[in-house]
């Protein structure tokens, strides 16, 4: 009895369907889904998220099939929206259970449930055929997001900008040479680092080695570092768009290659996570988060560095917002698909875009 | 020498004309026409309205055929409008009568005048062919309005939303049970309600009876009901899209009918006007009132009655929104012209939605 | 090495061009560019201007060619600029010299440079073919603009409308009459007027003599007069977008004719120019000044003035976006180009509606 996909409608997948949908993607913080329904629209799909009384997130379709009434407008009735219009109730798994003065329920009144699963602080949802959607396949790459001996800062940008744009920043951290030049960056990073991207399945590595190179400013604030440094970035690009960052950073002169330190912070060095999730083509949810040991930073510069991370993603909004402006400007610019030319630092963003180019050709010929 | 309508032009009806035509649409309310020209698209038109030196309303296509300035940016002289950019004055006939610095007036200097009939605080246009603009087809069901003996509140909403959105709410009243619940409405109007519709030539008739009921808030503030009720609603749908509504209620069980009540409020109960004209397709202008009696709401909380009555149209005007909003997502939900499914209460939505088609197919024969 | 056009983008001419390319367009007052990198729209292209160090203006396309953001967001560094998110640094000819990290530079890494010629406050870019850039080509016809004997107040509005509704505003003075008639009109400009125009080359000329009319109230109040005066305007357009106002006054009856008097103020006059710059096709950078002898303003009054003066164009702006917002309610009205009807007070504007086609078509030839 669930609702069938319209075909060509923006639930379901069609040859010009510019998102992939066999994926995971992150709806939410969990903090932001609560007993008040939020809505929320993902991949132009439009959702309305809640908690049930047991405490599990649920994600249905956001328009009352009777009216199109957004569902967020209405109430819970325990487990069940109420429509706010004329009182339609739908139950977790999107079937109507009562339709008020009327003793039957007719088939078409339900809404598309979406599966839903939450890990570390992600509310993730599966935005293709449900019959596919296996927990297995959602991400759990973000081990130190909920970690107690961590410090997290998280936050979330209604960035308007494609979400390629987001990712693309995020594979060549050169770039915190430029943006970042008062706290991670130095010109190090851009003039000095030894770079190397790997294709490993749907997913991207990008190394990055900077050998003997002078500590940028927070490294001197935070790790106290008076001398050249080591200093290691490995970008990782997981499908259809996550990313995970390990930063690390030691004394130069040790002999320990990036390779090596893959997993380690060395001396001093965090951990950086984005989820992006299209909103419409040229907007995105970007739920970003960075996590350092606690030991790494002392309780009383706590709120100065926090201050200071949070002005980092503010940062890179005004860059890529400022490129999707450029873009529109010409349209033979070929929206952020396709990048004009590809330097040494760009290997990683050409990969991830052919990966993602794979995966939209599969998906098209999957829907036949 | 009235200026002739430009084939294909947005004061044209054309095959793709969203709107129907033939018809007297509520420009505005009687107080907004003054010595100050106003102003205000409808069905595309732009159009300005102004009175004459005896007070006649005047609606005159709003832009000077010379160079497209809104006659509205211009000045009264007499009863004729000066354009403010070179001075043309028009006649409340839309034709140019002085052309500054010259002797004589060209064929094209005039404008579209619309014909104007006002009557009980509406001032209405003739939307289509001049010729057949007959004031006998004029809505005058709005007696009440201007009535001393009954209070009325009217107001204006600058509708984001299309017009069927607005005249499918009032075809339903079972919404008032969780739109109005802290006055109007209450469960039973949702769950305990006879509802029947008729179709009467190019209107619709819905009747909602609902017998021994527990009166709403509104009924038991104002109408002192402490004992269960029979209440009847009564909503009219008048081409092309005017709404009235007659609202009773008495104390249960005394055994008389919705039907023999249609023209009556019973111990308490008021009527509702709507008067719609859509701006563009996605917009609409809507004025509506409410008038009852004066000896149902005592003199001292007259204030108290009606800061909540006019709380009820946004209410409304929120769920219009939110639908059209939610309409705008899905390319595939065909506007606001199909809905999906169709529930017992909706008959009289369906039968006003075939009315206008109807309408709408004599309209593109009519025009060949 | 210079970047090649791409066939069909914004930065290129091609059919449906809208815009003349092949000239000098003011994008900016002197006194913005300044070491502080200034973004700005021109003809539908991003351009970023700044200064050398020894004060030379430089246009440059604003989008990196590596990742399209702007560099109007980045810094210079000497007379080059480097881009803000990886560094690339570009000269002032728009070739990169320098990639952080490479040795070599690739060949699409360079942007394009607009040829600049700056003259007495305007900085005038070349947005067409650069081998055709010759700087004897560049407007010179504001020699007033900078005369430490004349008054000058300048200032820039951001129209939101197309270019040639401005143009038409100035080709008619008439309009001084409804629009200005606190300051610089009365009716003696629209009912009294005789008119001619003349086409020369790719300029039009219009000449307005008013004989034996009362003064406006700026006459009154400035040049003191108190009986008929004989006045005059001169409008020259001068393609694609210039426009230059001689306005005299002398008390009537002293037998001289406009002809003579096109150079001068008379008893008490001034000078208008405009420069108007298509950003799009409905948004128009207005460069505007006038310029007045310093002698006909009394030094105790120059302060009230100039809040006259200023305030003029801000009343024609109204105009310009009514006029624009009209047009754009009627899709049949054919934009700002094809005007309904021709008065005598249009020749101007007609004339030069024929030079732009003109020219228009011109360019069009020779893109082949």
């Amino acid at each position: 009895m669930t609702r069938k996909t319209r075909p060509g409608g923006a639930n379901g997948s069609t040859a010009a369907d510019p998102f992939l949908r066999n994926f995971w993607y992150v709806a939410a913080w969990s903090d932001e889904v609560t007993r008040a329904p939020l809505a929320r629209v993902l991949l132009g799909d439009y959702l309305v998220l809640y908690r049930t009384e047991d405490g599990t997130a649920v994600a249905l379709e956001n328009r009352c099939p009777h009216r199109n009434l957004p569902l967020s407008e209405g109430n819970l009735v325990g487990d069940s929206l109420e429509c706010g219009y004329h009182g339609m109730v739908f139950d977790a798994d999107g079937r109507c259970s009562h339709l008020p003065g009327a003793e039957t329920v007719p088939d078409w009144a339900c809404v598309r449930a979406y599966p839903v699963v939450e890990r570390r602080g992600w509310v993730m949802v599966w935005m293709g055929d449900p019959a596919a959607a296996d927990p297995a396949l959602a991400p759990d790459h973000h081990g130190w997001l909920d970690d107690p001996d961590w410090l997290t800062i998280k936050g979330y940008c209604d960035a308007q900008c494609g979400y390629r744009l987001i990712l693309d920043n995020l594979l060549d951290l050169s770039h915190l040479a430029y943006v970042h030049a008062s706290t991670t960056g130095n010109r190090a990073l851009a003039e000095q680092a030894t770079i190397s991207a790997e294709t490993v399945g749907d997913g991207v590595r990008v190394t990055r080695w900077m050998s003997d190179v002078p500590p940028a400013q927070a490294l001197i604030d935070y790790a106290g570092y008076d001398k050249p440094i080591d200093r290691w970035q490995y970008s990782e690009f997981i499908a259809p768009s996550y990313i995970y960052v390990n930063n690390g950073t030691e004394a130069a002169g040790q002999g320990v290659t990036a390779e090596q330190r893959r997993e380690s912070q060395g001396k001093w060095g965090f951990v950086v996570y984005h989820a992006l999730t299209p909103a419409t083509e040229r907007t995105t949810h970007q739920f970003w988060a960075m996590s350092i040991p606690r030991a790494f930073v002392p309780e009383d510069r706590i709120e100065t560095f926090e201050a200071q991370m949070r002005h980092i993603p503010i940062e890179d909004l005004l860059v890529y917002e400022a490129q999707q402006t450029a873009i529109d400007l010409d349209p033979a610019a070929g929206g952020d698909v396709r990048p004009l030319g590809m330097i040494d630092a760009d290997q990683g963003l050409f990969a991830m875009r052919r990966i993602l180019q794979r995966l939209h050709a599969a998906e098209r010929r999957a829907a036949g």
